[in-house]
């Protein structure tokens, strides 16, 4: 089952960057570990923003929620979340 | 080069059913058209709603503008377009 | 699967008055055997409102998507969806 | 009579976390024993929020504002209130 | 119980101005009635606007719903409902 | 002269609990009068809210200004204005 | 007492040049009138938009109201107005 | 050239009040020097805010950008700004 | 002196196309002639966009109007202005 | 391939003046070394705002990003991008 993620990251400005960099590689870790999983479909950055877009493929709300509150950075998200379906244009076997 | 697309579809009221219909279909051969050809990279359904969100992968936004404006159902519709670029932390060779 | 769905109802002012009462009468069937079915678990009109809030349960983002696209009211309904989990405080056990 | 309400918590991230874990579990106790007693009908999270939707039963506007006063977390709280009805296409008798 | 409620009202240019006149009289009436009987407790014209801010002292949500939706300019009308309560501070018998 | 006046107010979280009852008790003192003398006609809690709904009946825009900027909670609060007429359909003597 | 206005005319665009034109004569002498008699102290377009500025000086929300409702384009304006008083560092008697 | 500008003011709570009488000064002769060279035409306070809507007369944008970022409350302000025009049912010479 | 101005077009849906080719061509030749004056300074499409933004160059806030106001396609534009200075770190000669 | 950016600037309120001094003068110097290569098309102040409008020419979004997160001011910057076209009508050579 699919779902549209807008992440929108704000750090506080007087975190410590070797802080910040920490958080960030685990970060790196979490997700890449989860895409390959398959359950995170796709994760693209919006172009000038400290924000990304992505794709899960999960099995239920309860999945998705448990993957979005483990993110490193969660307490500095702002998270939107959209059910996506199938396009009964779609051509592709594997968007959905 | 990607842009991230949504879609929102208000087909007047007052149009006659074959005539949306007929739109419909021309717009689903366009569509998939593109999707073969890969420009078209994904488009989803949001659940609800007649709208979609796309992904298109072109040379340039003029490409986009021209694809975007030759869609069948554009004077319908209500389009917002956004610049997207490879996440540092993605693993999938085909999302850049 | 729980979804929280607002939908606000505008129906044009030029409808036929049996015509507007002939789509409510459907579409109360319509909402009424999905009740029965446990699929639309809740149903509230918002005070002051042509709108409903309500609660379903589906096995899939799909199923909540062709359930509303078949609402007979669905071409004069603003829709949004939000999904929805279990609350780590929540004692009923039919809340989930 | 019923009332909607929507809860999203904002927690100061200088908050030590024994603190916050202290003031969430008299919140927990807090809304298990007004659930118990009826007036705390529902309570969900919403996907990727620290928020819920939740479902009183009240005597009155003053009954629920004190029940919400009195959260524990009601200092870090934005809170929207919306009285509902029962809807008249609703079968379930306890909806009303 | 208090409720405070907006009223935007909307009529569509092309009515006869008749049939406006004669919906406004029966839209007064049925005020006036309201108000003889307690329950719609304030009126007031906001400045510059077709809008009213209305007070209302009703025994549900339910009964409000009923009188809102009785209003002859009900279909012409966007309304917005908001629970009021006693305020701690108010020395006003019959604010309550 | 009749004017709507909504006060939402936002003590800072880290004001020492007795700074915070001294300020509102003297509010309360400030607001009374005002009552006692007709200016603040009315005053109501919004439900889940710390704010207002307020009438108040002054001479002039700038004793209403004077009023407000007067109140100690003036630095907390977020102050919208709205100034009303007596509406044609009111039976209130007193509501204009 | 002076109040600030704005005015935004959408007027239909089926209505026939020539009447347009007469409306707008009548709301010209309309406004002028009003402005020889100094309720209508300062009126002021918006560059590219049909929209203006406006300053009223005048004794009531009462008369403000009649005069705005009197506008011969007021069934095709949206009309915001927000009260203004003297500023402490106004060095110009009449603006007050 | 004439401009309408709105000014809010957002003093930090923290600021002690010797530093904020201070400021407020030098505002108050900085402004009224301008109001006497013409360039600063009109200053009102909006009843029950810390804002000020203002007219200035300037002979480009340059200029009134310099003015704007030479005030000394410029840090602490939220700043509007909108392009003017002589109306063409004014009647006042000096309205342009 | 400059201006950002962003022009929306909405043409209505039933105007018959000759018409609209007949409107855009004369808008087409309007534009390029305050092109060539240097007025216009700069025209682009936002992609997706039946929307352009364009950097205008004029005497006064009177001429701009005036050029915005004759535009064919007025009636069919929501138009926003904002006016610009010369950039400090500008290297420019001609973007003042 | 253009893009039109917008950076609105909010450097924090107790950041030490020579700080903040340092900080501009390497962006600007950043700024305009890429104005001189030709990326940096434009750059203008928006009167009274401490916020620029810039035209961007770059090979592609990922060029871009990596531009406007190369900017000294990036942490305090929020910034929009928006995807432009050469105009049909447009007459400049160097306009796409």
């Amino acid at each position: 089952m699919l779902f549209h993620v807008r992440m929108d990251v704000h750090i506080p400005l007087d975190m410590p960057v070797e802080k910040v960099n920490e958080i960030k590689a685990i970060e790196k870790a979490y997700s890449q570990e989860l895409q390959r999983s398959g359950k995170w479909r796709h994760i693209w950055r919006i172009t000038g923003q400290y924000s990304n877009i992505s794709i899960f493929d999960v099995a239920s709300n309860e999945e998705l929620h448990n993957i979005l509150q483990g993110l490193p950075l969660y307490p500095f998200m702002n998270i939107e979340v959209m059910p996506l379906n199938r396009h009964p244009s779609s051509i592709r076997e594997d968007d959905s």
